[in-house]
């Protein structure tokens, strides 16, 4: 048996006979030879035989044949004289067909059988996209001295809001499921100095949108020894670079992001200077502003009221990151001594014994620290002009889908 | 004020000015002069000066002075005329010394404090060989092709087996946190065709032991078109690999690792021959053998009896491998037909309607695949030689411990 090539190396054995796996993508028989697509984690390749179409679409098969260069085929190199085996029984006929330029189905069709929609090539880009993402992340903040870290996902207390928290039966007691690594994080400065995190976070979100899941992957990171928030937004920066460049998409990362003051940014909106937050809409003005004004595809909004924005926020110094007019990013500078944190949640009404392992460890030595999280999803449905983060994550979770 | 510096990178600063940020390691005064200890994310760096020792231990401080050679000084140079600013308040004295080259303190008690017992140096480096150690299995896998996934921690249905499940109220109805994504890695085999993915996994393990964890970091990967689990085998072995040489631990990976069958594991640790299952005890005699006879620190145990491997398995193509005497890594190949998963289930007693979304899959071509499963903490556990999975996270989840 030859060893196994990947379909774009092709156009390198050319003369050579090979091995191919993968899946029939399609077929098509005229009158003296039949064509088949064979499809690998690479690509396409074009195949070439006398008998080839005993294969339904989507079967798994080992090809073996002749390569040879072709410049109509993808690649520039075709398989000839194939010879093809089935590796399992043939594939049924999947509810859409995978080998049209797009799927023909509704999101919703899709996703109930969603390992076979990403399949498709464009589809699969999207989980590739992720995955680069992903290492973009990583490969940044390592560079930048950062130690990754792995928290709990079963906490005893809501991190952001009790708003939308799930409960777990733990051994017989309630807990939750983090809406964030946030506490953990923060801790973590007093061991590395500066950590991250990328990992899946929970929110019981009661809204249907085309931005919210149940289940999302955070990257998260946290800073110690900052000056404030400003060297905050540097390594969120730094990381959208690295990610955007391992996505390999076609969009130029400026060498800074523009940054507006949230008052700024309703008056670009035409909002009531008193609304407390950004609506969707207000982000999208100001989106279209920073494109128009600095040809920017992100855009910081920063010093957001403080009762819109998680107790542990140090005074104005926070921010989001808008990317094409969505938020994607959200950080800040925190609090850094123990009784700033005794005295914020004081002013917000919440106990301090639910809080009470984070906030002591703030007595024994805290730097000014802070720190941002992305969501990878809306990221990558930002960066692909998918219009639903669902299309963006293999197994989306929301109110209504809790499988496959 | 000076561009900041880490303690490591004194030695290149010798005769500037320079800022160090860390925190107060250890104070000490003498007569006419004042030492301190600092550490920071790179190491500890010696500075002196003439009133140093305002500031109690674990204060998080800003150092600016002038770098001199001295040879007995760590990393041969350290800091002179040195003047400290708090960054926080002053440290309360923590609940155990961090500057004594142990911990003095139970397990217990130091993961009450975690976010304070991980500062210590050398608690600290477990949780560095982690990142490490994760950052080696991306590593390899990437360059091996794979693709790395995300996938859902709440299920509808158990993957592994029933028993340690932790229910969730999901929007009032009952889901599960994942026990593995086992399922899930395999779908996307069809996508993909070799994917990983490290993240966290639930298990409300009701016994209270050295090697068992409510929530762990695995490392999962899979890939399909092999020829049977030695395919998956070779992968473990470069995964391993990388993790030793990220994690930079004093350990020779040799070119393959010793494997032997179960009949051959139960004689080799005198156990009866109809056992199904290796006991812990069986295991360390294995691992003394392989040791004795190869000079290996790993293992490979295959051909488990099926019925202590879960109902995907195929045959007897299953694989452990113990590091040290302790297995750390479980896998195999799985079915790839949906024919032989209905048989398997029904064999099981199982009812095909929990498991329906994901036996489906099946009838759609897949190849033939398998993979395997590391757990992160017992891998840093047994490369460190730490006697509780608890010294290798810094936030362990069992069955009393829910904080911090």
């Amino acid at each position: 048996m030859p060893q196994r090539v990947l379909s774009a190396e092709l156009p390198a054995h050319v003369g050579e006979t090979v091995l191919l796996h993968g899946w029939v993508h399609r077929r098509r028989t005229l009158k003296t030879v039949s064509f088949l697509v064979l499809r690998d984690r690479a690509g396409l390749a074009q195949v070439v035989g006398a008998d080839l179409d005993g294969h339904p679409e989507e079967t798994a098969v080992a090809v073996t044949g002749r390569v040879v260069a072709n410049e109509v085929a993808p690649g520039g190199a075709e398989l000839v004289d194939a010879a093809v085996t089935a590796l399992s029984p043939p594939a049924q006929p999947p509810p859409f067909d995978l080998y049209r330029p797009e799927v023909r189905a509704g999101l919703a069709v899709q996703l109930d059988a969603a390992p076979l929609a990403f399949r498709h090539p464009g589809r699969r880009a999207a989980l590739a996209a992720s995955a680069a993402a992903a290492r973009g992340f990583r490969a940044t903040l390592d560079a930048l001295g950062f130690t990754e870290i792995f928290t709990p996902k079963l906490v005893a207390a809501a991190t952001e809001s009790g708003a939308n928290l799930f409960g777990v039966d733990y051994f017989g007691r309630p807990a939750y499921l983090a809406q964030s690594p946030q506490f953990y994080k923060q801790l973590m400065v007093g061991v590395f100095e500066r950590v991250y995190e990328v990992g899946p976070v929970f929110r019981a979100e009661p809204h249907d949108t085309g931005r919210h899941l149940a289940q999302y992957t955070s990257l998260d990171a946290e800073l110690g020894f900052i000056a404030d928030h400003r060297d905050v937004m540097r390594v969120v920066h730094a990381a959208i670079r690295g990610m955007v460049g391992e996505a390999g998409a076609p969009l130029a990362v400026g060498e800074e992001f523009p940054a507006v003051s949230f008052a700024d940014a309703l008056r670009i909106a035409h909002a009531d200077p008193d609304e407390p937050d950004l609506a969707p809409a207000d982000e999208r003005a100001v989106g279209e502003w920073a494109m128009r004004e600095h040809g920017s595809e992100f855009v910081f909004v920063t010093g957001y009221p403080l009762a819109k924005r998680p107790f542990y926020t140090a005074g104005g110094n926070s921010f989001d990151l808008l990317f094409r007019g969505m938020e994607i990013v959200t950080g800040g500078q925190r609090l850094h001594r123990y009784d700033d944190y005794v005295a914020a949640l004081a002013g917000r009404g919440l106990p301090l014994e639910p809080y009470r392992s984070y906030v002591d460890a703030f007595r024994y030595g805290m730097p000014p620290h802070g720190g941002f999280a992305i969501g990878l999803e809306r990221f990558v449905a930002r960066l692909l002009g998918l219009g639903n983060v669902r299309e963006a994550t293999a197994f989306p979770r929301d109110r209504t889908r809790l499988e496959p």
